[in-house]
């Protein structure tokens, strides 16, 4: 079966307090999809972050000694690195323009995911501060915020649907960022194929697949980078049945971890 | 605009010295698809193995020293751990299980790719040797196996296209594994944005996308894992202009890298 990613249109700029199940639903219909059972609805991170108000603005933070130093080691606006420190469960690494931690939500990944562009410094939030001075943090819990997406969008429509917010990462060696899932919700998180027999009969090796960081990369794909006017693509064809997944699934546990 | 990828239904097994660039042909006509412009073929890393001929029996490896030792220290079978070294320009981690190296073409990833199942025991190679013994190793020169392909495919298509190899990795602090591009041609591997306005006029902070990897990872969510019968994805959609892309882009250089 084919796989078909297909970005909404006319999505709507998204502004603190905004209702994003019922912008997506809407974008739906003016998009011409109708929900069937097993579609994902694959969603931006920058828009949910928006939507809960995550906006921070630099001079409001108070640098503390240690996001100082930090800073200095960095080459960062100290109060940037404050953020991502408060983001933080610990700091993996740090070298110019980098830093390394784990993120509350459990993953690592450089610089907390804060993120400077395409923050709109909207009138509710904002008054005559510096426009480049705003930073957009992570959501608080995109698994909840997938959950709740997903059964509006399921009473809306009657269908089993699933719902995957996704950031972009960069990887250890590797370049270029690529779309992972950072919160889901009615899809599987890790697809787990040990023991299934191959075509020949012979047991499978311990295969887990990461279903849903490949879909996440696909939809980042879709998405591109710059487009913040398609941050939120529709899927149909995932090849796996429904399942409650979470962001902890994908996570390696820290004393697997061969890499800090 | 919508990306869609389409397994190549009815694609014949693989076997050394069969023509893949003749294969695909054939089954995109019997999964009634034209090519056209900017399409572009996934092609599963087993398959281009195969027909390299990248096939090898244990009962003909001589395991070095170096590799017995390794071979305790992983509780893997030495003779196993001698092709791994082979190919492998250096070891980065050992722990029961797994050997985690840089690869001869630059990558970092498991066991050298080196894989178990889903190897043919034909009767062109294999005498009455334990099927159990025969391992796969990662193709000689996937870029040019790419570029071979994807020119044949031009030359009986009249259009352009691109070729992407792809296998399938773990990744350091994620469970699960996800595609990523071993060998391509005629698609770029990173697509960079660095510079390019946002919506409000900010210029975006460095931004490179490992293209590539996104759609290696949306191919591999449809081939699944066990599934050798959709080693070949067709993707029509990407959403980059054809580029000539290689391997190299993607990996970081070595002096770039935090996590060795």
């Amino acid at each position: 079966m084919a796989l078909t990613l297909t970005p909404l249109t006319e999505f709507p700029l998204v502004r603190p307090g905004d209702d994003l199940a019922l912008f997506i639903w809407q974008s739906l219909g003016r998009s011409q999809i109708v929900l069937q059972d097993g579609d994902i609805l694959v969603i931006a991170q920058k828009i949910v972050s928006k939507a809960e108000g995550r906006i921070v603005h630099l001079s409001h933070i108070e640098p503390s000694p240690r996001a100082i130093e930090l800073a200095a080691r960095c080459e960062k606006d100290p109060r940037q690195v404050e953020l991502v420190l408060r983001e933080s469960r610990e700091v993996l690494r740090v070298r110019p323009g980098t830093i390394i931690v784990e993120h509350r939500l459990g993953f690592v990944c450089a610089n907390a995911g804060i993120d400077h562009s395409n923050v709109s410094p909207v009138a509710e939030i904002g008054e005559a501060l510096d426009p480049e001075g705003w930073l957009l943090l992570l959501p608080l819990d995109p698994d909840a915020t997938a959950c709740a997406i997903r059964q509006r969008l399921e009473a809306a429509s009657g269908c089993q649907v699933g719902a995957l917010i996704i950031d972009s990462h960069g990887r250890a060696w590797r370049l270029g960022t690529v779309g992972v899932a950072i919160g889901l919700s009615g899809l599987p998180g890790l697809v787990d194929l040990r023991g299934e027999p191959d075509l020949f009969g012979y047991k499978l090796r311990i295969t887990q697949v990461g279903a849903a960081d490949e879909l996440a990369a696909a939809a980042s794909l879709v998405m591109g980078q710059a487009a913040e006017g398609t941050p939120v693509i529709h899927v149909r064809g995932f090849p796996y049945s429904a399942r409650e997944g979470r962001l902890s699934d994908l996570l390696r546990p820290k004393d697997e971890d061969l890499f800090r």
